[in-house]
């Protein structure tokens, strides 16, 4: 049996979305615009470095949009673009694998 | 509008595959039976150290098996559990989402 090829995209797809917290972060905006205190409150034990970087690579991937009202003191937003949105049906697909199989969680530390 | 709560078994299915190469192992042996010499033949800078701790975890996670075969020389098989298996409808929903979105590959170093 030859080895398989992986095609380019999904290496560069696994790439950027394979990174630990990217998946958390996607599935919190994915519920609506989010500051980032908000994002962070919700993911446990995120650290504000990790997450900037994070979402630094998701708005260079065109994942993520930033919005900065000019208020006093200033309101930034995050808010999932239509490509970052289309990743509901990967997160609904690991919620279901979830249900299925992850009945003992203690194996994850 | 408060913020979400992430459910505890959604945290963890991400944290055992949210972390970098994972999901390309899996996706390399779900094509069957691999090697591990295969599996490293078959993704691009993975080094062998990283691919023995994720073929690990994801052994301890109940998602891969080790088929030992008493040869000589001794001959080492990795397959995926059903469990592994039932991963192929969110890696063909990032396959399609790749499709759709991923015409410039540039962005991901």
């Amino acid at each position: 049996m030859d080895n398989p090829r992986l095609h380019p995209k999904f290496i560069s797809s696994f790439k950027l979305l394979g990174k630990p917290w990217t998946w958390l972060i996607i599935c919190v905006v994915l519920t609506g615009k989010r500051r980032f205190s908000d994002i962070s409150a919700t993911i446990p034990r995120i650290s504000d470095k990790m997450l900037v970087a994070r979402l630094k690579e998701l708005e260079t991937a065109g994942i993520m949009e930033r919005h900065v009202y000019p208020e006093t003191p200033l309101r930034v937003e995050y808010e999932l673009t239509e490509k970052g949105r289309d990743l509901k049906t990967v997160i609904d697909q690991v919620q279901q694998w979830a249900n299925t199989w992850l009945e003992d969680l203690r194996f994850v530390r």
